[in-house]
């Protein structure tokens, strides 16, 4: 198949897992929340923009991930979550550097590539998301389960506790809301995997496939990719940066510093929209802080080492911001299950509001974390 | 009635609401915290303990609380929750001073009368506390229902927001976990409100009240309190507040004073008795912080403003620690009732958590004031 033939300049090919691993996700990465701090520890060997035309940084930055891309197609067989991950890494890498350098590209054949990129992410993604929510709920209950004080013991190397603190009508509640989310959350992510098997065997995936191999040999530019990386992709990577800063500045940043403010759990015996209503706005910092860190990839401005840390760090926290909030909801969905007993329904409860309170959590950690970068009143 | 003739020498004794209103409680606190402010904003017209002998200091100060306590049964008829108040918050003095200035007076006199004291102070404190309980949680459940924006439109001003968010399954749980919440506490209320007027037509407490008007003018003093004051109050109040130090100083405050640590709602779905084991020793933290008020009432060292007002506000903090601890297990409590709908169970378990949350920011913010004064590696 033509998307199997990788350049042979690309030396990362040897193995399926090189040390380095240029622009795919670990594997225990899933891939999802853009976070993997390999990715920003990784060494990035193409020159800095000052070194060529713009078409030539970025054709080499896509050259890359597009091989990445192949190469998580030929580990399928071997390692399908791993596969998977490096799938998913590089389409949504590419999808990301297209959008953001878009005038630099061809638009007829960016804008179409980019949906189907997007369609492969949001498809490949939702299995390891529901893995992820259940292992984040189950974990969740066992924690509202156990003492501080047993934890304590598990911690400094005690013998284990006892199955979570012997019993009661709360413990059974729990033990039953975690087998109801666990049957649930399984019969999604067996869904999603047939989903992807699917998706992957389709002909809508060969064809981007090949569009992927075509772009390892060949990306269409457009005339502006001809001037210099150094004059032409700053300014695009800032534009970038700026709908993140301004998207940012628009959230309640002020209020959620104020730790216990109780704000991201109000919506939960609410309308069910509310919640949804309340979060979009963080979730689409969560997707502009990716694009910016993408472009950061492609054009590297040089000394912003503590930056991209900066930007790492908040990726994190808004990942597990959107976890917990999936997580929230996946509980509210749970707890509409008919003929569950009460027990079960006031353990759902109690999870969702903690999740919604590590929704806060988040909230609250990233405004910690973004504030003093604000510009504005705060940092003059 | 003995306890009825009250002083000549009380100023106060001529209005029911006296401006000062020394020694009382205010309508609005319900006697249960000691965090009244105008208790600590009213001014206290003792001499400071060097003008006299401790004998002195101290029968000044035990008269004034004794006439409030008689005031406060002669207000009874007419406004019975103030009145209530008023005995519940000088009864809780007379007995924490004969406490902690106990070599000062006959032991053989003193410690009966404190017992007799505590029993008074449990028996009344109840109803204001349930009736405290149910305006929390329903407050609390309107908050989970009802959006921000939703709120905030309330507070700017603007028209009402519609009846709970217009329904769903979720807001019928709130709903009925309310009326199963008002139904109990309003049960618990009668009843504690039974208690307590059977307790004031009691013998046992005709004899206190005999008890506490011998007071208003005879106290039956030690050997010790005819040293001066300044030489044997300051090591007494002293020793109470190392006494709170220390317990303060045991409490988890370094894991406390980290936002968003999800200590105190570990509990939520373990064993009933976890809870109350993690919160006992802020409990004691609280009755401690309470004694040692009431010690610098007394003895008042000068220039002491500062620390009076940092003891009423960790007084207020684990005040509000209590408070949303005891609710959050009335909620474990309705939860526990047979037969009720999953969605009612839902909300309680949603009500749970957060009032868990509550508890959790009441350490905060008490691990927040009082680690600054903690002497020690941090205070050097």
């Amino acid at each position: 198949m033509a998307h199997q033939q990788l350049p042979d300049r690309l030396p990362s090919q040897r193995s399926h897992t090189p040390p380095g691993r240029p622009g795919g996700s670990s594997p225990a990465d899933n891939g999802d929340t853009g976070t993997s701090t390999s990715m920003n520890a990784e060494p990035y060997d193409a020159t800095p923009p000052g070194g060529g035309t713009a078409g030539e940084v970025l054709t080499r930055y896509l050259h890359e991930r597009a091989a990445a891309f192949l190469r998580g197609l030929s580990l399928r067989g071997e390692n399908e979550a791993e596969a998977d991950a490096l799938l998913r890494g590089s389409a949504r890498r590419i999808g990301g550097v297209l959008h953001i350098y878009g005038p630099l590209t061809d638009p007829g054949w960016a804008e179409p590539l980019r949906a189907e990129l997007g369609w492969l992410t949001t498809t490949l993604g939702r299995e390891p998301q529901y893995a992820a929510r259940l292992a984040r709920l189950l974990d969740a209950l066992r924690r509202l389960s156990v003492s501080v004080e047993e934890q304590e013991a598990v911690t400094v190397g005690g013998p284990p506790p006892p199955a979570p603190s012997g019993g009661g009508p709360l413990a059974l509640g729990a033990a039953r809301a975690g087998a109801l989310l666990e049957r649930q959350l399984t019969l999604a992510r067996t869904r999603a995997h047939s989903a992807s098997l699917q998706a992957m065997g389709s002909a809508r995936f060969h064809a981007l496939a090949d569009a992927i191999a075509v772009l390892v040999s060949d990306v269409p530019l457009a005339p502006a990719a001809a001037a210099p990386a150094a004059s032409v992709m700053p300014p695009l990577a800032a534009q970038a940066y700026r709908l993140l800063a301004d998207a940012a500045a628009a959230l309640p940043l002020h209020r959620a510093a104020h730790p216990y403010n109780a704000d991201a759990v109000q919506a939960s015996l609410g309308a069910d929209l509310t919640a949804d209503l309340q979060d979009a706005p963080w979730h689409q910092v969560r997707i502009l802080l990716r694009l910016s860190r993408y472009a950061a990839e492609v054009s590297r401005p040089e000394g912003d080492a503590a930056d991209r840390q900066r930007l790492a760090d908040a990726a994190t926290v808004l990942g597990r911001h959107r976890a917990a909030a999936e997580s929230a909801s996946a509980v509210a969905t749970a707890a509409r299950t008919p003929r569950i007993a009460p027990a079960t329904a006031y353990a759902l409860g109690v999870l969702h509001a903690d999740q919604r309170h590590e929704v806060e959590a988040a909230r609250f950690a990233f405004s910690r974390l973004w504030q003093p970068a604000v510009p504005g009143p705060r940092g003059q």
